[in-house]
């Protein structure tokens, strides 16, 4: 059976929780529990943290020897060169995925540190985007 | 039953027919059997051409009666704000794909027209790019 | 009697098909027609295209022997040399308009590679841009 | 009867007084006479300054009654702000204007603080980009 | 008893006579009274100009024997080194104020030639950025 | 009564214990007590870290309840998307803060990420630039 | 025998029938017709094309058979990715040429998207661009 | 006799008067003295203004029966592309002259806008910067 | 006895652990162990952490007591302004080192803001960077 | 009989001497023996230096009397204003050859300081740049 | 008696010999002859290589005995560091002298290295720029 | 027996004779023969140019023989790509090194050619950065 980690950075233990009227009621852990029920084959872990370098930890920490990533480092993916690094240092390939679609927001959201070290990105289909994500580690 | 739309861009018509030892002598015909099969509930049509002008001819044909356009507009997705405007002109939604991941490439490939005016983005997941972006317009 | 030609590049074949509620419902086709009556003594052309190099072949063609060129090359304007290049090899002077402000919008929209080689622009009062350029060209 | 003012920038009052053998012997003055008959249903005001401050004191003295400004700042197109923001204070729609096509020019001229708060921009047709914007807020 | 001048540049002269719906219907002379009712042991002098060089005139003749100035130059904040000149060439300590938060607005209001050159900088807090200003002029 | 937190980020923990000659020996705590006295009908709290995800934490627990925040998130204010992130989710209103003027330091300090997504912005005037903050919170 | 193609790309069709007094009256066939005599052991085949995907078209059907291209792609030399791809996509090698010295015209003119995907670049040389290309190919 | 006018801008009405001990008590009418007697035979004339505008009506004024300008624009040498075009449209050379060395200063005293439209530049001598430009302008 | 701290930032406790065949399989603990034993008269203190403020809490700690500290802050290294400024506050001299040539990657990595802040810099030398700052902070 | 010298800049004294397995034994020299074997009617001269003021002095010397210049100029093609100066005052006519396609390489050797005063330029042939530029010399 | 050196870089060794219907017959030599008749109490001493370390050598040689460097380096007024280095290592006071104005001539040559290393900046008089030079070192 | 070179560029050869205050009474020759006792075990050579082309010349001279070159450029490093084409035709390393801290420095010193063809860098320790190198190529 696989091994998937979703990993949520910065800012993103607030969905579901702020701003019912946008973003509905629904928190990440609610769609985790719908995530895990439609890939029944899959283990699907889940680590979130607004720390740059516990991020880097986990990945560090599961990186060789879980199937794959998941990674929404929310403002970090625009900042953070440590946790590029860290992606390319270890064995677990990674998906980048956003909620929104960041091409459409500030400038300063349309450059990635790591899209480069990725195996793709997905961005855009707001929660699905994990499911996409999913699908692709799954049957990959 | 959905009709969807794939187009693909410049150079696009030379998959699996160009570098059989990189990317296999699948070509995308055969591949778009594949999807065909996979999706047997959705109506997809298939459109490329190497100019940019029909492209954006093929949006506007279809871009206020089809539920979705599949767009991987080549290296048009680097340079054309025509595409781009037709896209925001239709009703029609549209999902950016790329198969390779234009971010670990040269960096007049990192910034795409096309983004801003689609739904959201899919890149570096080979030809399974395109199933991916089918299986979120199938579904929403 | 002096022989004008209106050019519309990419997507301006949809004015007046698309979005009634901002646009309105009238065509380019029909505000053609009470331009022509607005200038009896001018014989107007129309030729509109979303392939860049159509353009280009029809402004050659048209080159030597009309009077004048009013151009909306729409988002031709910001990408494409290879126009520019088309009116400075001919002799026929050009003008060069848009319906809408320009640099109201996005910046990409603020630098155009045309109005270096036409005589003049004018841009922002909407239909009525054509008939000014009209206005400059049937006196001028 | 509408009530339209003029209002010429830095260095305009020299136009017609200075190198007649390029710029004629027609002053500014002479042309607004030929302006003013040609537009008999309009009243026609004119102001020029080359201080950027009385600029602005002008154009906030006429921004509330009149019915339209046609603006060429000279200079103060392309570094003045506060002239913009006057323009955007006020609520007499504004037409920014050029006697040269300021695109053919040296490229610090490319740029104007003021097209973003007016109408729209008529540049390159000579005494007679006055004459089009009259012409525009004469029936709009 | 400290004498402390609040100078206001250019479109400034318009703050509760133009869009009363959005700043309400309190000129700035209004708020001055409050401001010297809060502020008994202060001299508080105004001055406003929409004319760059006024505004140097009058930062020189009160620099040398004021013991403050509260500066919101308006849009020559971010176009006038001579204004940021003036500051440097005096005794007199200034504070710059903004009543909105420039950092919110169009990027070319993000710099300013006067930040350099004052004491400090309050920006976005309404009317209340001068009394803020006031206050710590009152007590250092 | 109203509660206001101060949240002091990267290397601010050092007021008042280095360079005693250049800041006095007066830590922040003490400066915190007088402000304390200075404001009895506001509660007053105070937080502090060096590490970026750790402010994330408190600003997004504090958030939803306070009623106001006094950041100075020191060298984070010009490197933290994530902060300025935290900042927009929440509901309590936050004023930047800097204690130097950082308009007068090096160019990477003249830019914020926060300025932003905060009502306003009080730099330069040494400890009392808090104080103005808390001045502007408790009242507005 | 050596099959070699020529392909101009836009406005290039107008060599020779433009501007006699600066180009001269040879078309670019009367060129082409001497290019033949001097290099009898060459098939020479010719391309011309304003509309940049039919170029693509053009590159894509001679470029796994032929033995050299030698391509003036004109303005779209500098904004065409798609060609480049298309270059990059075959087998047969490209020379670049140009008739006049680019890096002597308008900066815009001095970077080529082709260059980096061509064996080498001739330009300045006039006609004879189109000989050294030949000259080069015909014996390597 | 040749008549030779010194035109100094912002703020230069300071010299001699601030800061004596820095720049001694010898204001520029005082070395304006000395400088009639260095050249008794040149008519030497003087305007001083902190008012843009005014400088450029001066130049207007004077700009076709002087023999010479000498120019220093003080800060709107780096901001006034206004006064560069009073230049540009009268017939006296101007020589642009400045106290200080600007290119030690901060860099965004390095450009100016007038230095292309005057005959040379004269920086970095003191006082002395206006005596050699009068020495060319006297000879030449 | 002098008291030196190696301080290592992001993804460095990786070295040694990881891609064996590249980077060998000694840790940097090992590496350690033979430094120990070269300088037998300095005490070596060893700290790793991927969390950028924890290093800047470590650099506090020490920073008043020690004799140098060797700085390895990772990609920190290209991004954290929030060590620079704990280096500038503290009172231990700092060398950086790299144990690649950081100016044959990527251009990012070109840029650091700590060397600044430090004595100087030592990088490329693989684990004998780390020597070499040693060797000096021994003797100086 | 024609007088041509070929003049070859910084390290291209290596040529053949280093890297026999990338470059060949064959050296300049060499190879200019040959091209003085195909081009019997030219008078071949050949000068190289490391020294770039020494490629100014020997362009002086010949640059009044000679038919024609063929510089490789090494490095000092990104790097030297100066030879560009001196290629500007002779009358000989100058071409730029590259062996290598230089906009392959890195960025900064796609500028070339000498492109904008030679004839034209030829890169990326290999020692065939040599043998081209000399075939368009002896014929033009 | 005062002894100052003019120290000519790249090419200017070519004036008065090339081009004399532009600069006249007139050498360097000429007319060093008349400037020093014109300073009779100076010893003027004179200077030129094309090669830049020699410039150097030069200017380190006498840069301790002597009373003045007047410098025109020619082109390497723009791309030499190193003799900007050579200036800020010696004590004689050097003048930067251009015989043309560079700031109507490419934008390149608006930056200097070595205006900041120097006294002041005389440009734009023709030969007579040296003369204002040894005017000014001759009385300073 | 190992042979290992110090070059040293551009006015290196001033140290210690100039503002000895600062620098100190010691020559580099000095400090020279300090290291050669150091080293017993290595012969080291020492040369000194001002001269950019010499450098190369003594760079190729050594380049195949010698065991490790130790290169300070002087402001070479940040503008001579030559020699850092020398530096990589070559097959000694090279280690660069620097005296001051150049990161501390100018911006344009920020920036080396060199570093990217050099093993490593050593910036910052004065004259022992020598030292550091030296150890460095003796053991590796």
């Amino acid at each position: 059976m696989k091994k998937i980690i979703i990993i949520n950075g910065a800012n993103l233990n607030l969905l579901g929780k702020r701003e019912p009227e946008i973003y509905g009621s629904q928190t990440f852990e609610d769609y985790l529990e719908i995530l895990k029920q439609s890939f029944p084959n899959i283990q699907i872990f889940y680590y979130q943290s607004n720390i740059e370098g516990e991020l880097i930890n986990k990945i560090q920490e599961i990186g060789f020897s879980f199937d794959g990533i998941i990674l929404n480092a929310g403002a970090y993916t625009h900042t953070s060169l440590a946790i590029a690094d860290a992606l390319s240092a270890i064995k677990t390939p990674a998906v980048e995925v956003h909620i929104s679609n960041v091409y459409k927001r500030e400038s300063f959201r349309h450059h990635s540190y790591l899209s480069r070290v990725c195996v793709g990105v997905i961005a855009g289909f707001g929660m699905e985007s994990y499911r996409l994500a999913l699908q692709y580690l799954s049957e990959n």
